[in-house]
């Protein structure tokens, strides 16, 4: 496989972090440590453990932990004798006192994540990593939802704070491999750091989109054991090592291993099958939040709708997160132009 | 998207063939019913329904259908209003006497099924479905396995036996998309027929490989919905059709209603999930039968050995359906290697 980066392809399992918003936060102490003790002996580089929604996370608003994430992060440390363990921050759920707070137990590297456009949010935190000691990677979400020009404005004020990698995250799986390409290829012009992507498989495109990102320089790279995982899940990450393993990419991981954990250690955590039903398809089709989909029912309820014309219209006006009002708004147009005929 | 053809395209929906091996042949004629029946409404192309194995499959050797197969079609026939009834027949298994039958009844499209390099058997069954009137379509399985130059061979072979068209079979989910690519272009550049892609998902690759040959001008594309098919299924329906509407490739197949019938009609169909796990990867990973896991467990249990490092050989020495008695042979041969310390 022809790649235009000849840096070593790192890999971060996410499955103790996204899988968080799948179990609904409820992961135990003891399985943060069968999975991480697991994912060690198998090589892998780096594991993340947070709150879904990071360091932070747990409040009524975004789901309460079942365990302090500092007792699970402080276990996967303990567990670890090769993996690095990461954490993620959303500046304004997240401080400066966790981070602090993390970087003395043990993390390695913190994952800065904003929405794609607000990338400013993130100065002091990233300033703050790097005077910790700490790897320090940009994290811009939602990075379908802008155009190509302005991934790679935010990119540059995260490399400018100090960021080491900026991630390309497609938190509604709604990327297409050709889009992938264009903002990988941007950014590999831009930046001097490192690139990253993070993958969501709502439309079934998660391991041929990273393998897209990987052939345009991405290095860093996000999977997510038997897709544990928001919505359909991540980039399956022993599917993903064994498909790179037959293009010639060793990163040094070991698959059968991996499928056994797989099998064994991470299957058992699953609430449901990650399959992509419904749900997880609209989310990707129409490229939005996935909490914009409890509010889509009730306003299709309310005006006779399909959830999924409300949700389909919110992603073409880019609706995002703290936008929830627009969805009254835009089911009532939809119900007013059914109704004079101007759509069908 | 960039098309290398401009002819329409047509999705044939395998969930009641490729689907018949994951419930074991144990479809009831109210669920074919009510499958071709949402199909039909959504405006499905074509609907195939055969044994899982084709026509005439339910034997001992493969699998005792419950209900009988032509019952199952007769009934599909009643349902469609528009969608037409597809059979798939292997010649062996499926005689004359069962295309005779199901072209009286109304079936419209038969796909005549031989390995990549036995395009030779297919002629009689070719010619008589065309002298039947029926659409007549060439299903190359197993196309990972042999090189390209052999596929295009075979592929002008069933083309000058009089098939309307010529599928690409990917039966064990092992091609990557840049080997799809390669086959869908040989074959446009070689023939004067439509092409076909039927993918298995085993890899995570299903729809990302189908976009591909789309692109390269394959026109006759397979889905099942759910991924009701054999292994980790197939592509799966529904989400494809979302993603080619996205990419401005509209085929009439109505979406919402394809979500609606994955999810109320298919989904409650499922034995399992069709998630990726070790016994699918395994199968992309080393291009084998599925057929073969049970023989490569027991060999290895017999040897010492991981079953997995026996299919992965078995793959690399493109072992055939009927080779069986390989598997003994690789196993032993391994775990001398391994005694002599030339394999760690």
């Amino acid at each position: 496989m022809k790649r235009n980066s000849d840096k070593p392809i790192k890999i971060t399992e996410v499955c103790l972090r996204d899988g968080s918003h799948t179990v609904a936060h409820q992961f135990t102490e003891e399985q943060v440590r069968s999975v991480t003790r697991s994912l060690d002996e198998a090589g892998m580089h780096y594991v993340e453990v947070s709150h879904g929604d990071g360091l932070g996370g747990s409040t009524l608003q975004y789901g309460r932990s079942l365990v302090d994430e500092m007792r699970l992060i402080e276990a996967a440390i303990e567990e670890a004798r090769q993996s690095k363990i990461a954490v993620l921050l959303l500046p304004g759920i997240g401080t400066i006192h966790e981070l602090r707070q993390v970087s003395q137990i043990g993390a390695k590297l913190v994952r800065v994540a904003t929405h794609v456009t607000e990338a400013d949010v993130s100065a002091q935190h990233i300033h703050m990593a790097r005077d910790l000691g700490m790897e320090t990677v940009g994290f811009l979400m939602m990075a379908h939802s802008a155009p190509v020009e302005k991934l790679v404005e935010q990119a540059k004020l995260m490399e400018s704070y100090g960021a080491e990698a900026v991630y390309v995250t497609d938190s509604a799986g709604a990327l297409l491999p050709h889009e992938v390409r264009e903002r990988i290829k941007a950014l590999r012009q831009s930046l001097d750091i490192e690139i990253g992507f993070h993958a969501h498989n709502n439309l079934s495109l998660a391991v041929a989109n990273t393998l897209t990102a990987i052939e345009e320089g991405a290095t860093r790279i996000d999977g997510s054991t038997r897709c544990l995982g928001a919505g359909a899940g991540n980039t399956q990450t022993e599917v993903l090592l064994a498909v790179m393993n037959r293009l010639g990419l060793d990163v040094g991981i070991d698959i059968f291993k991996m499928m056994d954990l797989a099998e064994h250690v991470v299957g058992p955590l699953l609430p449901r099958a990650q399959e992509i039903t419904t749900n997880s398809l609209i989310l990707g089709y129409a490229g939005v939040y996935s909490s914009f989909l409890l509010h889509a029912e009730r306003a299709a309820e309310r005006f006779g709708l399909d959830p999924r014309e409300i949700l389909i219209e919110l992603g073409r006006r880019k609706v995002i997160g703290g936008q929830e009002d627009m969805i009254i708004d835009v089911a009532a147009e939809i119900a007013r132009q059914k109704k004079e005929g101007v759509l069908s």
